[in-house]
């Protein structure tokens, strides 16, 4: 059998070496069109920020060893340029010779990934202005920054890419403006939980503009760029980083006649097949089925794409292994001190689909609060009705993935808030508390879910009829202080049960603490007294969230 | 409703809370024999260690708040020592004024934990010998070393409250003994997964004493002791811990006639009732339900005991909860610099049972290599013929108590390695590889259920028929310098298809190399080239580990 394989990253490499290891026989020629294969792609930003020190780190798997190891004939600086599926042949530029060839297939696996999204903003292909996607981008970035002595960026764009971007640019001392077009960054969040990576990226010195896009780039006599932005202001830099999301490499697929799906990605079947069967894709230029929503979507990450690389190797051999191209959108990613993950949908996409949903925040510490260094978690989970879990998020300085990889897990189960009630993980002291915070996240949502407790939410409060309602915050006096809901009046908890008679039975009771523990216990009480009450999920803590808003321009 | 607990700590004071949560109108009394309720046990040895500074940390919730905000009737340094049945009352003495009252009871919630092992050695309750269960102790210990100003410990029995003793103790400046007499600490572990811990604790300057125990105990006339062991050997040093193990507290439930269970554990049912359907019991003093199977078991953990505290409640006021039972024995312990933590069962309890097992080794890095500070995590995983989980261990510096988590989650829903092999896990060079370690896990094991890599085990190599077989390790000759498994003939992989004449087709081929990945490459292509072969499971790193012993005398 010969099987050619187009891209030689985290899908095309996996799925070579794999191949090899099931089939000795089999000849296998891998193209890369770029100079490098299975490049440590998702490293690229650490060393501009200096934390990768050698560039020989960020090689992961040098073609030599793919030949020597893999009997792999590896094709750098080669670009298939054209597939004729009639003829099972392919097209091949040389980009270093120029000369053009062709070779037949049996099976075509085509692993050509995304590329950096291109505007067709003014003055985009000025010097110094940059994207990130391989080796040799990153490379350049980097020269560039000591040639100019560059100390001032701007990264247009606040995703996975582009905050890491930021992140390591102003490790490296540089000005860093992060300019990103929504309303916020990391957009896997929703807007609330990506508030506390705002706050954080401000207080390290990033110049944080949201709700504003680049519409211009001009170059001056010294080199230094300016970038005019759609709210008319205009910042002065020594380049530009463009981050502005990704768009899958579909050049091949349309070319040769193969079904395109969602975002234009290439439509597969659960073994990977494209509507030819004899070409089969994986990795970013494809859609998968989302685990939750069940439609199809594209997740560009590197572990759906490795995954993918071993699962399509199967079968093109006639295995049958069809689970791979299910992905639940597992992320996480590294914002100066702080760690955010998530997984599953989040309330934006769920408000957009007919899903019917609830959610719970919680803000739970990292381990035992007795044990020094403990920090807080904050959380939010999305769950239907009968309790599947749909989707959750989650920031903190520690022991923060491994809550969305415990949640992943059950996902993947299609398993409920009860069942996280039940979940028995690792605890001692420095690690984790002997209810973890998955368990609270289960013990609130069913709380909710069974009646005992209901919610409210930050974002309801201007919707409630004041009138008909009363505020109270249950935290002690000099914790109201430091702020709460507005109108709220203040009964402790531990004075609640004296001063009932303070509240009127006919109104509607809403009730806040700090995070929303104690106000469970208030409403709890309030409800056995035969009160209307509802508890602010995640308390102030979350009704701060909600409700921080940033100015464009941060002091 | 009128409810009596017996018991303040993690199972009964959350018993106590949530009853008040689900029902206002409850009358509760909590009763406990100590002085103290609700306070962290498991950090206890962290306070002597220095780790924990104030002793008010210990204290979690303070009587007078479970008073005041959950109306709750404690009673502290009130011991129950009798049940009446029949009559439903209990009989109380309080320790402070010596009187003894009795009490009625609707429902009666046993939560008595369990007491350390004391065994009859001679001169055991002589001044400076400790048992470590509550503040109290603790306190004491604490006092006592810096009245007599102790420099040195020994510490009897190698479990969680030995280890977490030996390293604080340690940390402190002491010079420890650590006496167990078994042939390793930390039994959840295997043996050789327990190597790299005594490897940590003897590197870490703590004298480590396998497989022998303490036999007598003297006084000096300076308040020194002499720790006579069964080996024949004397340790001098200034005091002694005690950690030999816990034993559940079965004197109320034996003197009530309630059926007992496996190591005299009181046994109940799905709804912790007990043989007498209005008494119930949680904690370290129950049986549960292993998971993995399905038999009654001791497994005395903190996190397992705050769920059945929760669970109890509801069920004790009517609502059915019959999943708390079951446990898998999920835990970590901080040991110096490295992590260990299990779940389910392990290779010694397999090896008894009747249950078919497999096992496969790995040692994957804690995150991405090429992102700085990746350490690599020791991991083994038991599973049965038809790939269902039975149980795994992991040994490493960080991020490692996460893939026990993960493992821990699978194991709930009745995974298999297949399950392992499809997680969709958090990514990001900091955090993870993009084949996470628990990814790596499942694909081994796959791949040995699936014949595409027959393994052979360490400890099986004696066995193995010299004449007929031939050991080959394909590692680099540099790497091979560093030591190999007996008679191996070095055939690096890279060299190995042009190297397969040298391979006698008629003996069976045993493959390794330095922690299994290259090994199976070699066992792929020489499989398919129609030898006979096997791949070191773990590689030499696992064969290390095996084959490590530690003589009683440290250097």
């Amino acid at each position: 059998m010969k099987i050619c394989i187009v891209g030689g990253v985290a899908g095309g490499a996996g799925a070579a070496t794999k191949l090899r290891r099931l089939d000795e026989q089999a000849e296998i020629i891998l193209f890369e069109k770029g100079e490098d294969i299975s490049y440590a792609n998702c490293g690229l930003p650490y060393y501009i920020g200096g934390e990768i020190k050698q560039k020989e780190a960020l090689l992961v798997t040098p073609p030599a060893l793919l030949r020597k190891r893999f009997r792999i004939d590896v094709r750098t600086s080669s670009e298939v340029t054209q597939i004729h599926p009639q003829e099972k042949v392919i097209q091949i530029r040389n980009h270093l010779t120029g000369e053009s060839y062709t070779e037949t297939y049996d099976k075509l696996v085509l692993s050509p990934g995304a590329s950096p999204k291109k505007f067709s903003i003014e003055g985009i292909d000025l010097p110094g202005i940059f994207t990130v996607r391989n080796v040799r981008n990153t490379l350049e970035i980097d020269e560039y920054i000591q040639k100019n002595q560059v100390n001032s960026c701007v990264v247009a764009g606040g995703g996975f890419i582009g905050v890491e971007m930021a992140e390591n640019l102003r490790l490296r001392g540089m000005e860093v403006t992060l300019v990103e077009f929504t309303n916020q960054i990391m957009a896997p969040l929703d807007r609330e939980m990506a508030n506390i990576l705002h706050q954080e990226i401000i207080s390290k010195g990033v110049n944080l503009k949201l709700g504003t896009g680049v519409s211009k780039l001009e170059s001056q006599s010294d080199h230094s760029l300016i970038v005019s932005l759609t709210d008319q202001s205009q910042i002065h830099c020594g380049m530009v980083v463009l981050a502005m999301g990704v768009t899958p490499e579909n050049g091949l697929a349309q070319q040769a006649g193969l079904k395109l799906s969602v975002g234009n990605s290439i439509q597969v079947n659960e073994f990977f097949q494209t509507s030819n069967p004899d070409i089969y894709a994986v990795g970013d230029a494809i859609a998968v089925t989302h685990g939750v929503s069940g439609e199809e979507a594209l997740i560009s990450l590197a572990g759906p794409a490795n995954r993918q690389g071993r699962s399509v190797a199967a079968n093109v051999l006639g295995q049958h292994q069809t689970n791979g191209k299910i992905a639940y959108g597992s992320s996480v990613v590294k914002v100066f001190d702080l760690i955010a993950a998530s997984v599953g949908l989040n309330e934006k996409q769920l408000a957009k689909s007919n899903q019917n949903y609830l959610k719970t925040y919680v803000h739970p510490f990292s381990h035992a609060t007795y044990y020094p260094g403990a920090t807080q978690i904050s959380m939010k989970m999305l769950f239907a009705p009968d309790g599947k879990i749909l989707g959750a998020q989650a920031v903190g300085a520690e022991n923060v993935e491994k809550q969305i990889d415990v949640i992943a897990t059950v996902m993947k189960f299609g398993g409920t808030v009860y069942d996280l009630e039940e979940l028995e993980l690792c605890y001692a002291p420095p690690f984790n508390s002997a209810k973890s915070p998955v368990n609270m996240l289960g013990f609130t949502a069913a709380n909710i879910l069974k009646g005992e407790m209901p919610v409210f939410y930050a974002e309801q409060i201007p919707q409630i009829d004041q009138e008909n309602s009363i505020f109270v915050d249950v935290s002690t006096p000099p914790e109201v202080l430091m702020g709460t809901i507005p109108n709220a009046i203040n009964i402790p908890l531990d004075e609640l049960r004296e001063r009932l008679s303070e509240l009127d039975p006919n109104k509607k009771i809403y009730v806040t603490c700090r995070v929303g523990l104690r106000g469970n216990i208030a409403t709890r009480i309030l409800l056995q007294h035969g009160f209307d009450v509802y508890n602010l999920s995640g308390g102030y803590k979350t009704y701060r969230l909600v409700n921080t808003t940033f100015s464009q321009e941060n002091p």
